[in-house]
């Protein structure tokens, strides 16, 4: 049983300011609960249905320091931040950013807002192999439950780190992309060795300092009618014709 | 001011039985407001706050018979079916679907859930000039609020019909294809006639029986460890090559 103040704490995680001060989050749902057990994250709790936690012996017992806690379905109602129904969360330390490394392509974010966005872009970069995503502090907080959630265990493999993009971008020897409504026919781009793509806000696009550091502004080009392109959708499309080329 | 009535009727749009009987459904937000007023569509009422209306009387005044409510915001809040604050909403009578023109792309979307992916890929079809999106009778209603938002206009450029995707594709001369996680690579696919594109839900993907009649089973090839893409990134994705070639 979950004491209160363990109750407190965890309920604590669906706000940022206490992620950061326990530097811990909370990872929900059976899909993707189970991606995190099957691998060697450091994992503080496993607050699970009794059904759940009979079905998931095996993986459960891969981290036999891990404590787990059987709940019932209104108090795991009452700890999740999600509005959908779930048999299972945990509870996990948040890693250590890694350095960025030179190979391959990175993405950098520029004050992306929506969770939905973030965590489908990590997920996008978990597809293609992307390693590294980089943050501006404005973004919204990659550990957020909207996040994780949509990010289907996206955050195991792609390396997240918070940072001023200027310096991120003036540093760089590699193509710097930035995605735009009026740049470069993305189709008809030459073929780039790897750098970084640039995705900029949902509303206001990549920042002006940042576009004028960029080497190419970039566009998929538009046939129809909408206004723009969804931020995720965009990055999709973008990373599926970079690494087309590689 | 609205009467109790009036209140009663619009929020009972939120629901998908009353937006069937009534043949209306809501717009909500200054983006998606500011495009339909722009447009010729067929609008019962606009509700607004003062300020919204005092600066945008132009566009108001290219709808003379439809009526102006000038609400407060607190007014406009429990009317919404949105947790974003907004500060205008639209009454819009559900257009008639057109028949299917047998010219350019068509998606075919089976049993998709999600309100965001599916106004995510109404949006896409918008951006490509895909003219017609055919929604299985399980899909999400395209009229939902939160698809409403998520399309940002595209309702009023892309046609969705609600069929029997068997029949829907039985009939067609074109090539059909079908997203998998198991299918030819989409980058060496050769150039084909524009067709239908079909989409399967989030969880399971395109049903068996639709599967079996496709001419052409597709996938973006995976380069890292995610164990699939969202279903509108893909949709993105594939719409994106697809168009590249025609």
């Amino acid at each position: 049983m979950l004491s209160k103040a363990q109750n407190k704490y965890i309920r604590s995680l669906t706000h940022q300011k206490y992620r950061k001060l326990h530097n811990s989050f909370i990872v929900e749902g059976d899909k993707i609960v189970r991606e995190w057990l099957n691998e060697k994250a450091a994992i503080q709790m496993v607050i699970a249905l009794q059904d759940w936690a009979d079905q998931h012996n095996d993986l459960i017992s891969r981290h036999p320091e891990t404590p787990l806690y059987i709940v019932k379905e209104s108090e795991l109602e009452s700890l999740s931040a999600l509005q959908t129904p779930n048999q299972v969360m945990l509870v996990v330390d948040i890693p250590a950013p890694q350095p960025v490394s030179a190979n391959g392509w990175s993405i950098a974010l520029d004050n992306i807002q929506d969770p939905g966005n973030m965590g489908t872009i990590i997920r996008i970069a978990d597809w293609f192999g992307i390693k590294n995503i980089a943050c501006s502090p404005d973004c919204v907080d990659v550990y957020n439950p909207k996040v994780v959630q949509s990010a289907m265990g996206g955050h195991l493999r792609v390396n997240t780190i918070k940072v001023d993009l200027n310096e991120f971008i003036s540093g760089a020897q590699v193509p710097v992309l930035a995605a735009t409504l009026d740049g470069e026919n993305i189709y008809t781009l030459p073929k780039l060795n790897p750098g970084i793509l640039i995705i900029g806000n949902e509303s206001h696009g990549v920042s002006e300092n940042l576009m004028k550091k960029a080497s190419h502004k970039i566009t998929v080009p538009r046939i129809g009618g909408a206004e723009s392109l969804n931020a995720a959708v965009s990055t999709g499309i973008i990373c599926a014709l970079l690494l087309k080329q590689c």
